[in-house]
């Protein structure tokens, strides 16, 4: 008989038809089922569950479970739900790190090429030019570099940027200036004091919380602009709306925020940066799961763990270092 | 006595003081002055103008005129007021070249990552993710392989797009499909029919003057979309708000446009591209002259010419062929 492998999603995200039906021509040795329509009497069965985003209640009706496969890089919305000595592999796939390193140009461009401004400007029929400024001289600044921050940052650097990258541990990448939080490293502020354009690529962390605040804005040049392409609670939305908005005295701090993730994602209707003219709203399309190439990855991650239970060790999610 | 050689610019345009500044530093054995700060009895003296933009009027009260060097690279607005025998000398520089293929790149991504599509739902509060293509996947041609052009090309095919090019003679770019008008050379029409977004980087001549009108609309796929960086007189207005627009029966034909240039500019408080939902309006600011670079090299053929006559030769304006 075929191993029974329920596919795990929040009903509020709407179903996803297409990453579903890629994971069954990619497992045909494989009964994948949408959880909801497994009947209750058969939640004893899975030993390994396939989970695409936040699913906290679904996973904990599945009773003899040994796996959680994520759909996505990100697993911090899961771990809460997979109990202790379930394995937890994050997906880990090269055409994520394609997608989200032309999304960060993609964004990069957006803000260097003033097309904010140029918006706000068309909306009033207003013809003014603004001088170019030349990607030699606009200073990127990524935080994180992982998989997706380094070739996100070559990326940037092969199209002329001034790009420097931040990570906890030492790294070298060349033609990046690289600070780290090891001694000499400079740490984060060095980056956010050197940076024009802050890219965030941050997992969520108890060490990553609120990171991006008051102080942080604070020393990001004025005029700087921020793109959040991490995850949403790395940023304090308060502290990023007085910075976008400044005060009477001081004018704004930051031109403006390109923000993909949020602390509750779909976006409340009735949250300030839907209508906030310096802020762009992406509903997490920055590095989508890529279905063809994901459901591969998951297929093969899947018949190994219930082969012999291993895992490719990219894969596997330290859960005290939460990703 | 330093020559004088007057800087002359339209005033509907405004002034351009960072240009004349720069003009001034890199010319300091030149008399540079703004055309409109100079007296008129002393309006006989110049042999040598230089032109930021359209400027029939002013170009007329020159009246020894020999050289017309432009700040632009395209001509065709000062020609009809240049007298015969006088030449004109167009800005060939490298900056330009890196900063148009940047502006290629970036609204080729503002397109291919949906991003007019994620403005149009912020306005509303609607979270809705769609599926992205990949760059391999997405099909871009490029009107036009002269220097621009081949550079924009390559920049698109560095970042993975499906790029194609057209041009009237035979050109050979590596990874790139050149199709032109040549016998087996496919003609306009083979690139129109294979693009998801068409560039257009063509001159303004006779032979380009409502190039992109109904017909050619009609041969791009469903839901094409237009960048215009060439000139405004290439594109057919009332054919593309007609293929923007669509009818009842048959929809829209094309998704969006991206037009930074114009048959009249600034274009008209009036004009419906303003307002226009699928249409991005830009003022003019793909490929910016550079101020500083641009000024050396009109300093290095300016010095030439009134040295000895000449000028180096991809600086001289064909004025039959237009540029």
């Amino acid at each position: 008989m075929q191993p029974l492998v329920p596919f795990v999603r929040d009903s509020a995200l709407g179903p996803h038809d297409a990453l579903v039906d890629a994971l069954r021509a990619a497992m045909p040795d494989i009964d994948l089922q949408i959880h909801a329509d497994i009947p209750i009497d058969r939640l004893g069965e899975p030993t390994v569950a396939i989970v695409d985003g936040p699913s906290i209640e679904q996973l904990s009706t599945i009773a003899n479970l040994r796996l959680v496969q994520s759909t996505w890089a990100g697993v911090e919305a899961i771990l809460p739900a997979v109990p202790d000595g379930v394995e937890v592999a994050r997906m880990v796939d090269p055409q994520l790190g394609l997608t989200m390193a032309e999304a960060v140009l993609a964004w990069t461009l957006y803000l260097h090429r003033d097309m904010p401004r140029y918006a706000r400007q068309q909306r009033q029929a207003d013809w003014v030019e603004h001088v170019p400024v030349r990607a030699s001289n606009r200073r990127v600044g990524i935080l994180g570099l992982g998989a997706l921050g380094r070739l996100a940052g070559e990326t940037l650097r092969d199209q002329n940027f001034d790009v420097a990258g931040w990570s906890r541990s030492r790294k070298t990448i060349d033609g990046i200036a690289c600070f780290d939080d090891e001694p000499g490293g400079g740490g984060i502020d060095a980056l956010l004091e050197r940076s024009d354009i802050v890219v965030n690529l941050l997992p969520d962390t108890p060490a990553t919380v609120g990171l991006l605040g008051t102080e942080a804005f604070a020393r990001m040049p004025p005029g700087a602009s921020l793109i959040n392409f991490g995850r949403g609670p790395t940023v304090d939305d308060d502290a990023l709306l007085a910075a976008l908005d400044g005060d009477l005295e001081t004018g704004a701090h930051l031109d403006h925020a390109v923000l993909d993730v949020f602390v509750t994602e779909p976006l409340p209707d009735d949250h300030p940066y839907w209508g906030h003219p310096r802020v762009t709203v992406l509903p997490h399309i920055s590095g989508p799961t890529s279905t063809d190439t994901a459901a591969v990855i998951a297929a093969e991650n899947v018949r190994a763990f219930l082969a012999d239970g291993t895992l490719p060790i990219d894969a596997i999610v330290d859960r005290t270092r939460g990703y």
